[in-house]
């Protein structure tokens, strides 16, 4: 029985139990539903255990439980693959935007609504399918890398525990590489894979002048106003090609390949279209010589996120106010540290500070560090093959602006990721109506069975 | 008998008659003390009836009442002379921070304490000793001008009706020119006479990017961010002169002389204690070129006086925020008219603003219009004689950077000003604490009544 074969005989089945996992309310950031997350959980590792997994276990964190389940190569020297997903879920309100309970979920034509149906339950399901398509169609009795499938249950709740849960599951998680399934393709006519999300990096700068507000008549125009300053420091962090000025920002930066460029190219990219997704911003702006999509993908920035001082409530005051605050965040991308990128502008901040003024920087963390998967790594070049094997076409890449926990697996395994997802944009991950393409799910588990014999060798 | 004699003669009830007044709590800005400025307008006017003026009235505005009293010269050729001050006081609080009761005078030293005292009471007060000195001293039983006197009400709450009454009395308040008695002289070892004035422009500028907040992992760097924008084009507000970059911003500016540069540098400026009273600002800043004491008094600013958008409050938000905020405000100078500035920055906001973001400019009224006398004007010159024959010392210039209803007073009336006051910066009006020094009082007393006759002469 071949790998399509298998998958057509077994879809019944696979969906009505996707739709009984799917029914449970596993929302990790509503407190009233810890229990259903635990619920989630449990429902999944019997799933699991079911299937015929030899190793299923709930894994508490300081939280709420992952879910692991290991089914080891038959080969000893068989290379081993962490697959993650998650299966909490978004919370759903507005409620009353729904067309159909979030949590029952409903099929209409090909798509099957309900929260969690593409991210991310779906997307871990289409594994469960694909692993034992791959055994049938090979007569195998056990696959032909060690799967070791990592089920998160914090991801929409920031992941807080992940970290500390890798860290301590090192070694059972030892692995060659990361399969991702939490992301999504261009499009079903343009299926891809994603080979990258940018870090952030995050900071807060005040700039102090007067100790107290100062009347603008006794002395506006012969001290320093904070706002002025303000303004001034931070129309400097781009100069006029829109590239950031922090000295140091692009050394470390990864740059696109012309390889990479031409398949971004190649994606049908409507810009108009696009803007009117970005709140129908008037026009597109940024970094001289990349495309909208380099820049949002590829491409590092810096990003003023709110900006306060003096007085911003109705009427006038005519003041020099005392002092002047921006929350900055910066998008970073292959090879950049954003503890770096922290130091980077802190040095800037000393540097740049207008005579006169104090200034402070604060960083509230140490950041997400950007992950990036080169298209001509073993792994990656592996896994496009097997796509194209599913979806008979030409898989292209893409990369994401946003970030997940995903840095945290690649540097904690140490491993590189792959990203093998078959999610579409319009989704509505997050949002009421969210669904998934069920043809599409199919053609991942089908992209997921073919994936194990290609690792195996590639990873070799 | 001549003026210092008279003087001295009459000091003590000319004390004893201000407290009486200090005593009645003339709070403007708050309307339970409504009654207690009729009061005081009611006490003036008798007095002033006492006195021996012919014509003595209280104007009714749509608020509270000023006091208007003339004294017609013996030749009906004689110039007419409007003095201007206010019978209205500042709120007292904080009232806990007073050593003495506010509307309770008390006398400590050459000092007489009580809200009022200087700001503006005890100026208004010493031309009722001074005209009549004058008088007696030429042994005439009018004076050598036709003395105008209007004591306003709500100079401490605005103004308010101020311009309405002006244009209302017009006629009644024809003149050749307008003593004002509210300003402060640079010191007692220093006496000066303020020359100006400077006004006021405000506006409100808002940036519009995207419809909504955007995710900035999403949309970062592709889509313009009004908070850069803001911050590109008000660091674009002045040059690295520190000039005002508006087109024609500075063409309609009456230049400082040089001798009125010469005569500023003359006053014994401790830049060190001036810096300390700005807020222990750590430097001065300013236009080059100009020192600070020019820059506060002779030279036009514009000044943010607030700046808003995005998240402002605790955490952070990766967002690309939907606008920008700030509330702008120009001090001007001799020849500026702030509705021509509010039109220049509209027309260099609508050449400026960032491509993708859409610029609003908002103006909350037309602004004050700066006011100045030239030191070489007639008027100044015979006042500065006055000024110098009562305290026997060279009498220099200031000017004052922030504006009260005095252009008004200039514009309406067609007149020009002359400033002639003996308040000192250090007389805490408006704060806890206030006094006068009585012996400035007193030189002002004479001053007046030497003023009369320079006018006469310098006015024909």
């Amino acid at each position: 029985m071949d790998v399509v074969t298998y998958i057509e005989a077994h879809k019944a089945r696979f969906f009505a139990d996707l739709k009984e996992w799917l029914a449970i309310p596993s929302v990790s950031g509503n407190p009233a539903h810890a229990g259903d997350v635990r619920r989630s959980a449990a429902w999944l590792a019997e799933y699991l255990t079911g299937l015929g997994f030899p190793t299923v276990e709930v894994w508490e964190t300081g939280g709420l439980p992952a879910v692991f389940a290991e089914w080891p190569a038959a080969s000893p020297d068989a290379p081993a693959v962490v697959i993650y997903g998650h299966h909490d879920v978004q919370p759903v309100e507005p409620l009353e935007e729904w067309d159909t309970d979030p949590f029952v979920p409903t099929e209409k034509g090909d798509a099957l609504y309900g929260r969690g149906a593409s991210d991310d339950k779906g997307q871990v399901f289409f594994h469960t399918l694909g692993v034992r398509a791959g055994m049938a169609a090979a007569g195998a009795d056990a696959p032909p890398v060690t799967i070791k499938l990592l089920v998160e249950g914090e991801e929409e709740s920031g992941s807080v525990h992940f970290a500390e849960l890798l860290r301590a599951r090192r070694d059972r998680l030892a692995c060659d590489a990361i399969v991702i399934s939490d992301t999504t393709m261009w499009s079903a006519e343009f299926p891809s894979m994603c080979t990258g999300m940018r870090g952030l990096a995050e900071a807060e700068l005040a700039l102090h002048g007067p100790s107290g507000d100062l009347h603008s008549g006794s002395f506006g125009g012969a001290v320093p106003n904070p706002l002025q300053g303000m303004a001034t420091m931070l129309a400097a962090l781009h100069d006029d090609q829109g590239r950031v000025t922090l000295p140091g920002f692009y050394d470390d930066v990864v740059a696109l390949t012309d390889e990479e460029r031409a398949l971004f190219a190649k994606l049908p990219f409507d810009e108009a279209e696009w803007l009117r997704t970005a709140g129908d911003s008037q026009a597109a702006y940024g970094e001289a010589g990349y495309s909208t999509l380099e820049r949002v993908w590829a491409r590092p920035t810096a990003e003023i996120n709110g900006m306060w001082g003096g007085h911003t409530g109705p009427g006038t005051k005519t003041i020099v106010p005392r002092s002047a605050h921006a929350k900055l965040s910066f998008r970073l991308v292959a090879g950049q540290d954003p503890v770096k990128v922290q130091e980077q502008l802190t040095a800037w901040v000393a540097a740049n500070t207008p005579p006169g003024l104090r200034a402070e920087v604060s960083v509230p963390g140490g950041g997400v560090r950007p992950c990036f998967s080169p298209i001509d790594s073993a792994g990656v070049k592996a896994a496009r093959r097997a796509m194209e094997r599913a979806f008979g076409t030409e898989v292209l890449f893409t990369r994401e602006g946003g970030s997940g926990p995903e840095a945290d697996l690649a540097d904690i395994l140490g491993a590189p990721l792959i990203f093998v997802a078959v999610g579409l944009d319009d989704d509505r991950i997050h949002a009421p109506n969210e669904k998934v393409e069920m043809p599409l799910l199919l053609k991942g588990a089908e992209a997921a069975a073919y994936l194990w014999d290609e690792l195996a060798t590639a990873l070799r």
